[in-house]
């Protein structure tokens, strides 16, 4: 029987390395090699070129290589009967939570003050400016990544809370739920993690209204998707003096232009799109697995529900 | 039936505090309060002035407001019949996990690398240098605190070991053990973790012929006590190329002199002996707790074996 045909339409440095972990495929490289759209499988993406899903009349899979699906929904001619299936796996929520522990610690110690301290070859002897415990950490979204990073924070001693379209039941961890308990979230919230999907209903959900119901001195991480969050409200309620700093992963346009704002702006941290890179091998393994699933009559865990993805 | 008396050789700033949570004992202030010596029951501090403790004849214990106990043991005239009992508790370990963790993802996560590029307004996207997986944390020493941190990173997906005198079994962790595979250990290590205890097998354990064991481009995290690393080896190995950095919470000498060729050194990041800060009101308690059990006729956990603790 012949393999089954998977259509690549990623970064050129992937390519070389499918052939040899997809033993039960025929890899086909968008761009690269010559293909009939009738003979294609599965294809493996993270933004396709608008129009490609929907070129392929008897696709049986989509495969994300991100936690994310946007860069497929996005595009309106996306066929809805298409399955779409995401990448989760360990190691990228491992990765993601090393990133927003990162950024959250480097706020709570001060890191930044040390480093300043430094440069002056000052030895500024300070404490932190709130005890952990007081210290409100907020999830906006808590899918696989955040229920792995969470009980870490939680575990430091921080105090932890999420806010979901359903309520979470996780130990320690304080549930909000809904748009009616938004803001009370927001309001006891000063450290802000946004790690939403990126959906209708959540592009530009960070913006002046929101950072307004933060308290004073809160911090928004946002290393989910650029178009969650306003930058010109962010840089108002920075300015303002509400806000006391972002870390920004994910911009409405990346790269970001060298004429941003943000890039010297005293509050921000910029990062360049890396807060959680997937691993090409861990892709493919996770996309192997998926074909001998589907190929057997079932569907891969992480299938999205397309009718509320975007 | 009177009171307990404590005398606090400590900080100005715990004098307030002290005689609000110690409801259990009379507290008497080292420099302000007079008092006769042979009244003195327990004594609080971290580094007591040569020759207090011993000056005491019916001290029943002393209290080290930190994890170290070397402040009261390096002064010869410590009487070793007097139990010294040392401040640990989770807030302390989760302090120091705390800055352990974000040393060690700042520079697995090359954040001073995305840090220039900010500066540089650039978007410069590189992927780590080594995957999680393949990055070995080393601990040095794996006492209270660093059983707690250890657990952490293996959740985060690095691969840690330990250094201890006897085995340590702990899911997940690599241990050696004993002077004979100390440097297995260390040929193993990517990025060290220095937790040891100060004592006389201890002092200058961090020098030359140990930064030459560690792997090319390994980094160095000393969060323990200025006197374990030797700074002018150090340096020496940083300027050769063979350590990649080293992350300085304590020093030789503190505070740290504004000539010391650590402050500009741009493999070097310094913080002013704050990685783990004990809270006054946690010690207090500590205390208050202590002072009922001896009282009772016991002895707390962590009182130390004064025959090895220096």
């Amino acid at each position: 029987m012949a393999k089954p045909k998977l259509l690549m339409a990623v970064a050129a440095k992937w390519a070389g390395l499918a052939s040899a972990a997809l033993d039960n495929a025929e890899v086909v490289i968008h761009g690269r090699d010559a293909y009939h759209a009738e003979d294609i499988d599965y294809v493996l993406s993270f933004t396709p070129p608008p129009g490609l899903i929907a070129s392929l009349p008897n696709l049986k899979c989509a495969f994300s290589l991100g936690a994310g699906v946007d860069g497929f929904l996005s595009d309106p001619t996306y066929p809805k009967h298409v399955p779409l299936v995401r990448f989760v796996d360990r190691s990228l929520s491992a990765e993601m939570a090393q990133s927003v522990l990162m950024h959250v610690l480097m706020h709570h110690r001060r890191q930044r003050f040390f480093a300043e301290a430094q440069a002056a070859k000052q030895w500024r002897q300070q404490t932190l400016t709130r005890l952990t415990e007081d210290t409100r950490v907020g999830f906006l979204g808590l899918g696989a990544i955040g229920s792995f990073t969470a009980p870490l924070l939680i575990a430091l001693g921080f105090a932890v809370s999420s806010w979901t379209a359903h309520r979470k039941d996780l130990p320690g961890l304080k549930s909000f739920a809904g748009d009616d308990e938004l803001t009370a979230f927001l309001g006891q919230t000063d450290l802000l993690v946004c790690l939403l999907s990126l959906t209708r209903k959540t592009v530009g959900l960070l913006n002046a209204a929101r950072f307004a119901a933060l308290p004073q001195g809160a911090v928004v991480i946002n290393v989910a998707r650029g178009a969650h969050l306003i930058e010109a409200d962010l840089v108002a309620a920075l300015d303002s003096g509400h806000l006391a700093g972002a870390v920004l992963d994910v911009f409405q346009q990346e790269p970001l232009s060298p004429q941003s704002p943000l890039w010297d702006h005293p509050k921000v941290t910029i990062t360049p799109h890396i807060a959680a890179v997937s691993q090409p091998q861990a892709v493919l393994d996770f996309v192997r697995h998926g074909i001998v699933t589907i190929e057997g009559g079932a569907m891969p865990a992480t299938v999205v529900d397309i009718a509320t993805a975007y």
